[in-house]
């Protein structure tokens, strides 16, 4: 990387705070600002997270923050949702500014909102920016890791991810979207009604991985089912569940193509530390191919996928971008 | 894709022979020849081949090849080395064809043929194509896989690949290169002597990694060890190893930046059917990955990588390329 890359940040929250930390320490990557509520425009970023130390860079309103600290590239963690992201992040790429976001619909948006991407891609196209969601996942584990895998077998009739996930980390917001501690007919209710999301991205994940495969799906099925606690978990930060209530899910797509089952993905969510977490991957071909990886937790590897991929989303054609348009982003060199 | 790809064959071996089966197979590929021999050009490849089928399509010297057929890429699968690759494929370029090779030395040649790699380079820019060396190693395994699981960790301090591969379907050619069958004392004259050069492109891969990563390598230490039989190994095709005689070799590559270990990369080859093979990444850093996966021949999956590549690799900006420089490249869909 030649220029020294100015980065705008967008979300102080668990995952924000993160990328802030990553990207003070990576040589060619220079924080200039936050975006924050008005109520803490101005005030020092290591105040603002409580980090005792003050980093010399403040937060700012979006519309200061886009338009006055002349930045390339802008980390977006605050929203989840397409419509809520492209609210949010609109300004930037009008004022030219490169947007990553780790939103997890924000992975392959095209089959839930076309039309909005279209307007996502030609106002990036006018401005001559990038826009590109990716996380691990939806971004990396479901669907980059697996069909790079693809890449080197002579054909594929299915795949099947399943990963077991450490959701402990991800704090009180991200336990409550996923009914940890409630009863089971709590959850079940939750699920019914809405309240509870689970893990958003496996659809994202699919659609990403049918249409690079040229696979054309005609029907999915998502499944969520709570897993419940035969002992009491302390959660490292947060409650202990007590035996008998929620201290997981399972979540299950499965996508066919003409009656045939094409693609799998669960995602297994529990909060119990002593899980020994993984990722696996099948691919069902010629030949068969199994992968299996430690999985560290998904707050560090969203953050820092997000974080590596700075110079190449940078170096991207202008466009409402997917992991499938761009060069493999290795780990930034530190300072 | 949209366009319907042209592709020429270079080279008709154990490889080369492969590649043509998969070609014809995929959707968006068709097969217009193959570079063959003076005294074979005109037979049809399946003919050549010993299909007892015909293809319709038929053999070519290097020139009729290059200037007749209007190939879009050529795929080359003949020698090892760079400058023998650049004999066989500049006639290619000139003409503007992209060129994919599965020669080992060319997955990173820049470090051992810095102004051959500046000629190439510039010959592919003026003819605007594309010379891409890639296969399962150099150009997935040790390297492309490894460097995109740094992309999910906040830094790396070294990488450790060790990859046990089965050499019983590389043929007779590939079998002598690594000595299966020698006695011991043979092996190792060989090596010192230079006629088993072993496995190609542990350095390739190193320096593809090290340059990705921001590593400027300073010592490199390559050693070859023999692996004795204790028993006799039935070679399908091919020899029976009579226990006492060599059935594989250990190969290991270190590397080092200001005497810190920063790459590790470990090729156990070995003919035993019986053997489960597979490919381990360890990634040290903050946080550690550990990965693995279950390896098919390398003739399958080198055949694939480079045949799964053809659409990238047109699409790609010209010059010398490396997988640095591509997105990914999945199984294409076939016919």
């Amino acid at each position: 990387m030649q220029k020294r890359l100015k980065v705008l940040q967008y979300g102080l929250g668990s995952m924000g705070s993160k990328m802030v930390e990553l990207v003070l320490k990576k040589e060619g990557l220079e924080l200039v600002g936050a975006v924050v509520r008005k109520e803490k425009a101005g005030k020092d970023i290591g105040d603002i997270l409580g980090w005792n130390k003050k980093l010399g860079i403040k937060g700012y309103t979006e519309r200061d923050a886009f338009e006055s600290l002349g930045a390339d590239v802008m980390l977006h963690a605050a929203v989840s949702y397409v419509t809520d992201v492209w609210k949010q992040i609109s300004g930037a790429v009008r004022a030219g500014i490169n947007v990553i976001t780790i939103a997890e619909e924000m992975g392959y948006p095209f089959v839930k909102y076309p039309s909005l991407c279209n307007e996502m891609d030609n106002s990036a196209r006018k401005h001559e920016v990038s826009i590109l969601g990716s996380g691990i996942n939806p971004g990396f584990a479901m669907d980059y890791l697996p069909l790079a895998l693809t890449g080197i077998v002579h054909s594929v009739t299915s795949i099947k991810v399943t990963r077991l996930v450490d959701f402990s980390p991800f704090g009180p917001a991200i336990q409550k979207n996923i009914g940890v501690g409630l009863t089971e007919n709590q959850f079940r209710r939750g699920i019914i009604e809405g309240s509870l999301p689970g893990h958003i991205g496996l659809l994202e994940s699919a659609h990403m991985t049918a249409h690079a495969l040229g696979w054309k799906l005609d029907r999915t099925k998502e499944t969520k089912t709570p897993v419940i606690s035969n002992k009491p978990i302390k959660v490292p930060g947060y409650i202990t569940v007590q035996t008998g209530k929620v201290s997981g899910f399972d979540q299950k797509l499965s996508c066919y193509e003409k009656g045939k089952l094409r693609i799998v993905l669960e995602e297994l969510g529990r909060v119990d530390p002593e899980i020994d977490y993984k990722n696996t991957i099948m691919i069902n071909g010629k030949p068969n191919i199994v992968e299996c990886m430690s999985v560290p937790t998904g707050k560090l590897t969203t953050t820092a996928h997000a974080v590596n991929l700075i110079p190449v989303v940078y170096n991207a054609k202008p466009g409402l971008l997917t992991m499938l348009d761009l060069p493999v982003a290795p780990a930034l060199k530190d300072k």
